[in-house]
């Protein structure tokens, strides 16, 4: 139990420095300068922003060399090395290494964005919904969005993506214009051993001992790309107490939901999907210990399980403090107090929370629904997942690009097509496993009465159903995928595969689910959000950052450890402490190559550091960079305070967990005899 | 979401009069003439409790002949037949039938109990621990209740169990003195098939058609015993809106816990728990699909897990509905005012809430570690099982009676020695699977740099350690546990079984946080308990009825359907319905003699039925009663409502779940070819 008081420390805005995610276009000129004597200018702004880059899957990561090279996390890149391989050469085991551009292989499905240019279109987007509410906003509002990004990308789908991305909660909306590099390749990857040292025991907490990194290159026309902007590595890293910054994408945050959402989160969305996870979990360990092909086929689900498992379940423990919980009511009854204060701001505002709790009980009524028919809950299948995508591709192509699901866009189409037209194996047996599972949940959460239960299963179980379906499903086949894409929605009618078949049956319920939580709920959240966004805004001003998007932002730190209970963390490792914790058992095991080249390396450098940025999921594969804009670490994890994060930021407690360069220019020179790529990093 | 007002509901008095599981000594007999023209005698009574019998596995059960022929759920005795089973005689899947007495099989580890008398002892409990706070308290009452209980056994701890009964959270304390059947043979089983059609998808769900029924034969000196007391079979059963009555043993419900205690429940016990439990599931669901015989063995444990998860799944959301939680703080805050409204009970019971309060704060901090040490999350593995009992049993052995762990009782040991010589099969590598994962979960929660798991996993795996535990020990031979038990402290400690060797080593710490347990929360809580439960027996009077402590009780209800949502259901299904559910896929899969016999039996044969009775977990194999104590069904599930019953009972909503009696017979008669029983039930 925390026993300080949480609302002192929230409010104290001087000692709050370390929290917030700020956009590039709104960095907090005036406080870093006052804690750190530190004035980022136009120059340096730009360069952070064309240095860093987000991964389409959800990772970030940075270009380290004008040759474009790309430095990200193993556990960002894994997904590839695992596709890579085959049951001869599997690369998770034994690392990947290309000695030369022609070794450098494609990753299937990888995609890199830059961030090109910011543009604020809040008042076109405010003046198409003005006035509008419910069905009626909302689908003006995506009108207006889905013809901003198409107009944005233009001609050129190939090589540019927009996106819009509503910051405060739909208070500005802003235009990204990004650069898209589709053709990534695999440059080097340590063995998942040493990537992912102490496996799931240690993640999110510290001390660490991890060598997670992994490097992409892009390449344009067949060969590497030359870019301008990069950040060159500072082999010496940043001392304790130094200012730190974290460039990066965090994926989502939810610092301004009001009590009403915070409890649906804490009694329905967090632990119905926890528990959907931790049966996920039981039934893929058991799963990879049965044969050794069967983990390597399981390895990067059962790893995105067990981390979004315990992510989520630190999230579920910052709700159920019930100190949190309070300061949360706190912050909203001032919020309350101060709409409440003018006639005109309570007419304007004042219905929002009750909408806001309204939407929530909606909610809670089509949560189940909307979690296994739409959500993917109920159909956990790549092949389930290509035929949903070829169905409603078809579909959707074939209306107006503002009528259209949002994914479905014009500006998304280039990346829905790579998805579906992914080189990525794909496994029967898994697939029948994982399909049966979740075919099984569908039952037990919708009931065997249930109408649509009876028409996914008829008289057949799970199991049956599973095996009909992959079975007779051709979709595996990347050729065939590609047929009906191309074919659009003539080839998808005339289809009879199994599981376009099965697709198109579930298809009508799905969208229905999906309509009543977009016109019920979502509509409403986002409506009412932005006009509390409003309400904040003028009650707070600019100190304010906005939640967390998968947008490019920068968060401000400082290398230091922390006080857990009466022990002190330090905030550095070093490389004798990894040999001094391995114990020759998975996951404690180091690979092969660091057992034999111990005597060559020097055990005092640094390996995993702490600082107190502040992030969360998204901001994995993230640079760390000191003032002059070098690489003085690699973001890959948080601690366990950080899980709270998604609702508020402790300084205190909270840290980020990166890669120390010095270990990683190390291990390229002194254990996989990648001494070019090394040179290549310091910009030697 | 429900949305009748829930307070108007629970605090209307009259409606009420099937909520309650009431004590044989202190039935509600006004309420009972009044509502349904019915007072039981002292005769009825006695036939009533002399009937009734308990399985000390957990479940409850009945005499329905006069030579000691015991009716009770498939549910219940399935792990007997499961360890009688074999891989080539598979009596789970193929049912079991005793032609004849000599072939009735020997359930290993087995014991029926039977109430003879209750007494009340509060006096002489309140006596010994006046005046007594924290853990002074709590000894004194433990040697009290202990002395208690030996007293009562006498000599005769061969054929007599005592159990205190703690009533109204200890406000009443009772002596359940019981007569020991420890010689249960197995009689009839159907198949698992049709015992749980329809399996965990229907579970807690109505229209059910499942023929969820065991018959055991409790044998004295060789031969079946004589008995005087038993139900007799009604063919007929009941009609819709008819009394009917359970007489069972409801393992536990909560409902006079604080809100401070709610909380608890709410945001940290039930949900670690339902975690652990989904995370099982999943291995055990996977493990069960790799081979038959792995389904074969992990069945039990597999049907435990679900049913324990779907349970707690329901309370757990029953206390996350605000509407419960918030008629829990009204009771409680009527109360307080109640207890303030006098400066003397100010005094006396004043700071109970807030003492009960600081417990589970306590609690929070203690939580996983006795979770996973002494309550076993830690160790899942029946040999760890032994050795603990074997190890502690030496120990506790050589202290007086009133200083030992309470289950090492002189009053508790027969039961204890008779499961560490249970004939129940061990399966090495289910062992190995399930103690390598609870390892896992020991690391997991309380770290890789904590002293004790350091101590457990010293520098290998957790399956290397559950690997050297259950290959190198012999505790798997009942002849070796024999040896150790009867062999005392003395054989212990010479013992070099590594299972043996690892449960003493962990035992010091297990202790250690049980004793922090008992003293800093159990006792607190049992002491201001019983403030709160006197304060309200002040406050309410004779008309509450208490908690369900697994002890004998009587339930009221009627046949009756509900309306869930805008649908009706009605109370009874019919065999015909069975027919028509049945898929050919399991779980919907019927066994093959109901699919030979079906036009031998008459369809319009009523085969479930639901009523208003009040019941909880522990009641399942109860009988359903009517006036003239004829079995009218037999109580194996509750609906989905039922499962809030833990902390609150709606008439509306939640209904038992009974086999009818004219179903079982006809099984009997038409499919199995057991006639003599069916004869023997019916008493002709």
């Amino acid at each position: 139990m925390r026993t300080f008081p949480l609302a002192l420390l929230l409010l104290a805005p001087a000692a709050f420095a370390a929290e917030g995610m700020w956009t590039l276009d709104n960095l907090p000129a005036e406080a870093m300068e006052a804690k750190h004597g530190f004035t980022p200018d136009a120059a340096w702004v730009e360069k952070v922003m064309r240095s860093s880059v987000r991964l389409a899957g959800g990772c970030s990561g940075s270009f380290v060399s004008a040759d474009a090279l790309v430095l990200t996390n193993h556990h960002c890149v894994v997904g590839c090395v695992s596709d890579l391989s085959s049951k001869e050469n599997d690369y998770v085991e034994s690392g990947f290494l290309a000695r030369e551009h022609s070794q450098e292989k494609v990753c299937p499905g990888f995609e890199l964005n830059r961030l090109e240019r910011i543009t604020d279109v809040t008042a076109r987007v405010r003046a198409a919904t003005e006035g509008l509410t419910g069905k009626a906003y909302s689908d003006a509002k995506k009108a207006v969005q889905s013809e901003l990004e198409a107009g944005c990308v233009g001609e050129d789908a190939a090589n540019v993506r927009c996106d819009m991305v509503e910051l405060y909660q739909g208070g500005l909306q802003h235009l990204y214009r990004y650069t898209r590099f589709q053709d990534v390749r695999l440059v080097f990857a340590p063995e998942h051993r040493i990537a992912f040292f102490g496996g799931d025991p240690d993640n999110f907490n510290f001390p660490r001992y991890n060598l997670d990194m992994g490097l992409l290159r892009a390449w344009v026309d067949g060969k590497p790309a030359r870019i301008e902007h990069y950040f060159p590595f500072d082999a010496e890293g940043a001392q304790d107490g130094e200012l730190v910054m974290v460039t990066g994408h965090p994926g989502s945050t939810q610092r301004l939901l009001t009590v009403a959402q915070l409890e649906l989160q804490r009694d329905l969305a967090l632990p119905t999907r926890l528990l959907y996870l931790a049966e996920l979990r039981g039934l893929l360990g058991r799963y990879s210990a049965e044969d050794p092909e069967q983990a390597r086929i399981a390895q990067t689900d059962l790893q995105v399980v067990e981390n979004s498992f315990k992510a989520l379940l630190g999230r579920l423990q910052a709700l159920q403090d019930p100190q949190v919980f309070a300061l949360k009511r706190e912050q909203q009854a001032a919020l309350e107090a101060y709409v409440a204060g003018d006639p005109e701001r309570a007419a304007r505002y004042g219905r929002a929370w009750d909408e806001i709790a309204q939407a929530q009980r909606t909610m809670r009524n089509i949560h189940a629904r909307y979690s296994l028919l739409e959500a993917g809950r109920g159909f956990q299948s790549d092949l389930f997942g290509h035929a949903r995508r070829l169905l409603r591709a078809a579909a959707e192509r074939d209306k107006p690009n503002a009528r259209r699901l949002r994914e479905y866009g014009e500006a998304a189409l280039p990346r829905m097509r790579q998805q579906v037209l992914s080189e990525a194996p794909i496994y029967p047996e898994y697939e029948k496993v994982l399909l049966a599972w979740s075919l099984g949940k569908l039952r037990e959460h919708l009931g065997t009465d249930d109408a649509f239960v009876r028409q996914v299963l008829g008289r057949q179980s799970p199991e049956a159903v599973a095996a009909r379906l992959v079975d007779g499903s051709r979709l595996a086949d990347r050729e065939v995928r590609t047929a009906l894409w191309e074919g659009g929605s003539k080839a998808i009618a005339a289809s009879q595969d199994p599981m376009i078949v099965f697709a198109r049956a579930v298809d009508p319920e799905a969208r229905a689910v999906r309509k009543r939580y977009e016109d019920e709920v979502e509509a409403i959240e986002s409506k009412n959000a932005e006009l509390l966004a409003q309400a904040r805004f003028e009650q707070l001003g600019t100190s304010v950052y906005p939640d967390a998007t998968f947008s490019l932002r920068l968060s401000l730190g400082e290398i230091r450890g922390w006080t857990e209970g009466e022990r002190e963390i330090a905030p550095f490792t070093e490389l004798s402490g990894l040999y001094e914790r391995a114990t020759g058992a998975d996951p404690y095991a180091l690979p092969g190559s660091w057992i034999g080249s111990k005597d060559q390396l020097d055990l005092s450098t640094r390996i995993n550091q702490v600082s107190t940025n502040d992030i969360i999921g998204g901001n994995s594969g993230s640079p760390l960079i000191d003032r002059d804009a070098r690489i003085v670490g690699l973001i890959f994890d948080g601690n366990i305070h950080s899980l709270g994060g998604a609702y508020w930021y402790d300084e205190r407690l909270n840290r980020a967990v990166s890669v120390h360069p010095a270990a990683m220019l190390e291990a390229l020179r002194k254990i996989y005899g990648a001494g070019d790529l090394a040179e290549e990093m310091t910009g030697r």
